[in-house]
C-alpha cells in the first residue's frame, strides 16, 4: 500500500452499514425488535432496479468475515481514512437513509434513534476522524426535531441527513420545526440521493435512468426553498447536496434567474436574484464527478458554479463508484484544491482544525 | 409597425386558440358534443397555479371582438407572420394540448381528431405560411397510431404533438404503434411542456416553480429514449423539445455519457454514448432563452450543445413569455443565424424552401 497523502482531506460522503438489523436492537424497544423479527425492517429503495446488493459496494471492501460491505471499521480506516489521510470523514449511513419515507411516524423516529446512537457508539466514538450526520423523521417534522434537539449537542453529530425523495419539496413551510431546531444548534442539512419515487413521467425502467434523475429532485428541492422563501425566513439555515451532480448548478441557478426578473410579483418574499441564496446557503459535493475533455470544461463550469465557495470533496467510500481524491479532479490551483477538499467542509460543517496530523505514515 | 424583417425565419412554436368548445362541434358527434355541454371539456392545467388565462397571453394579443388571445388569424397575421417575415408557423394548439391526459381514450381520440381538423380548415388552409403539429391520444398508442396515419399525410401536418407530461417515460415500449406511424411517414414527434404533474419530490407551490421543471420532464424523455434503446429500434425517428430550455442539455448529455461508461452493462443495446443519439434525433427550440451575461456564456454553451444542429427558433407567440427575433438570442455568426432562424427546422420538419420572399412589406 502506498504511503498516505500528505495533504488532509475532508470527505463528506462515507458509507457505513450494520451487519443486520440486530445491531440495532440493544437501542429499540421489545415491540419494535418483535416488528423486525416478523416484518423485516421495513426499508427499501421501493423499486427493484439493480443496484445495491454486491452490486453497490466496491469489490475489496468486503470484510473477511462474510459480513456487508461498509460494516467494518478496520476495513474502512485501513483501505479508506488512512490511505487517503482523511482528517475529517462524514458518515452518511446507508440501509437506514429510507427512514422518512417509512409509513409510521413513530416507529421511524424510533429507528432514527436508535441508528443514530449506534452510529455514535459504534463508530463516531471509535475514531475521531468520524462524524455524522443524523437521520431524523422527516416525515413528522414535530418528532424530527425533537430527535434532533436530542442528538444534534452531540459533537460527533455535525449535520442531518434527509433524503433527496420526499412527500413534499423541502422549502415548504410543514419542515419549520426541522429547520428551527437545524438553526438552534448551527447544524447544517445534508441531502443525500435516495428514497426518489418515479419520475414526474412515470416509472423509468432502469438504474441507469434512475441516475440521471437525481438533479432533477435537487432542482425540485432548489426551486421549492428559493420560492418559498426559505432563506429569507432562516438566513443562517445550510444545506448540502450530497451525490447528485454538480455541472447542471450553473444553467439550472441562471434559468431561475431570468424566470425571477419575469414572474417574482408571484413570490415577492424573494428579494434578491435566486442564485445569490443558492451560492450562499447551499453545498454540493463532488462524487460523482464528471471526467470531462477538454478538462478546460470542468473549470469553467466550476468558475460559473464558484466552486471555491459552493463545492466539498466526496469519495462515496466503499460503493462502487467510488471517486479517489487522487483522480476524481483535474489539476487545480493550490488554493481551490484546498477549498475543495477541505476548507469549504471545514466552515459548512463547523469542523475544528487538528493541530498535528492525524494519521501516522503506514508505509508499504 | 416597422417594415418586416428582410431575413426570413421559420418559428416552430406558436399558439392558437378556439374562440369556445362550440368551435370544435362540427368535428364531433352528438353524443360528445352533449358531454362537452354538460360537463366541459375536462380539459385543464390539472392544478391551479396562477397561469393562463388573462397572464397567459400578451396583453396585446387580444382581439377586439372580445374573444381569448390567438383565436384571430388576421391579428396573428399582422402582429406576428407579417411583422417578422416568418416563412413558417408552426401552430402547437393550446387548451386541446392536454388531451392526452383525459381517462376516456376514445373521447380523447375524437378530440384530437376534431382539433385536428379544425386546425387544417381554420388556420392551416387559411395562410400558406401556416402548418401544424397534429394533437394525438397518446394515451392509447393504437389509437394514436390511427390518427397519425389518418391525418399525418396532409401536407399541413408536419409534426406529431405530445405534451411533456406523460403516463410513462416516451422511450418504453408501450409507443411503439406511435413512432411506427410516424416513421413510416417521416413526420417528428413535438414535445411541448405542460400536462406535467406533481414532481418527484411532491407537489410544488408556486407557478414559477413549475417552470423550473419543465427541463426535469425532457431529461428524463431524453433518458428513457436513450437508454430503453428507442433509436437503435427507430433509426430516422426525431424529436423536437419546445418551450424546456436548451443551457441544461450539455452537461445533461455529459453526464449521461459518463454513466454509460460504466454501467453499459444493464442496455448493452446502447451501443453509442447518449449524447451521440441525442445529437443525431433530437432538436430544441429558443424560447424561453436567457439572456446571460457576459453573452460568451451562450455561445460556450451553444457550443457544447452543437446549437448548429440542433437548436431550431421558436418565439412562443402570442403568450406573455414571448421571444422576439429580434432579441431572443445575442449577435450570432451569419452561417448560426441561419441555421437557428430556418435552416434546422426546414431540415427536421422537411419544409421545402420558397422561391421568393412571402410576405408583401408592411410599411408603417
Amino acid at each position: 500500500m502506498p504511503a498516505p497523502r500528505a495533504e488532509a482531506i475532508i470527505d463528506c460522503d462515507i458509507h457505513q452499514q450494520m451487519t443486520g438489523p440486530q445491531d440495532l436492537y440493544p437501542y429499540l424497544s421489545k415491540a419494535y425488535q418483535e416488528r423486525i423479527r416478523l416484518f423485516g425492517t421495513g426499508l427499501s429503495q421501493r423499486v427493484g432496479y439493480p443496484n445495491g446488493g454486491d452490486r453497490g459496494g466496491r469489490s475489496d471492501a468486503w470484510p473477511s468475515d462474510g459480513n456487508p460491505w461498509g460494516s467494518d471499521l478496520r476495513l474502512m480506516q485501513e483501505q479508506h481514512l488512512d490511505r487517503y489521510n482523511v482528517e475529517y470523514g462524514i458518515l452518511l449511513g446507508q440501509e437506514y437513509r429510507p427512514i422518512p419515507t417509512l409509513p409510521d411516524a413513530d416507529y421511524a423516529a424510533a429507528l432514527a434513534r436508535a441508528y443514530n446512537d449506534w452510529m455514535i457508539e459504534h463508530w463516531i466514538m471509535q475514531d475521531e476522524r468520524l462524524k455524522g450526520a443524523a437521520i431524523i423523521p422527516a416525515q413528522n417534522p414535530k418528532l424530527a426535531a425533537q430527535e434532533i434537539e436530542r442528538i444534534g449537542p452531540h459533537p460527533g453529530i455535525v449535520g442531518i441527513l434527509m433524503p433527496n425523495g420526499s412527500r413534499v419539496p423541502y422549502g415548504q413551510r410543514c419542515y419549520d420545526p426541522i429547520y428551527d431546531a437545524c438553526v438552534n444548534l448551527g447544524l447544517p442539512i445534508v441531502l443525500h440521493t435516495g428514497s426518489e419515487g418515479p419520475g414526474m413521467n412515470g416509472q423509468e425502467s432502469y438504474y441507469i435512468e434512475k441516475r440521471q434523475q437525481r438533479s432533477q429532485g435537487y432542482m425540485g428541492h432548489l426551486a421549492s426553498m428559493v420560492f418559498e422563501g426559505l432563506f429569507e425566513r432562516y438566513p443562517t439555515l445550510r444545506f448540502v447536496f450530497v451525490e447528485g451532480g454538480y455541472i447542471w448548478l450553473p444553467t439550472f441557478l441562471w434559468h431561475m434567474d431570468e424566470d425571477w426578473k419575469m414572474l417574482r410579483s408571484e413570490t415577492p418574499w424573494v428579494t434578491r436574484p435566486p442564485s445569490e441564496y443558492v451560492f450562499e446557503h447551499c453545498r454540493f459535493t463532488t462524487q460523482p464527478m464528471e471526467q470531462l475533455e477538454p478538462k478546460s470544461r470542468l473549470l469553467t463550469i466550476f468558475a460559473w458554479a464558484r466552486a471555491e465557495q459552493t463545492l466539498l470533496f466526496a469519495s462515496d467510500y466503499p460503493h462502487f463508484d467510488f471517486d479517489s481524491p487522487e483522480q476524481a479532479l483535474p489539476p487545480l490551483s493550490d488554493d481551490l484544491r484546498r477549498r475543495i477538499y477541505s476548507e469549504n467542509a471545514r466552515e459548512c460543517f463547523n469542523l475544528p482544525r487538528h493541530a498535528a496530523s492525524m494519521v501516522a505514515a503506514t508505509a508499504d
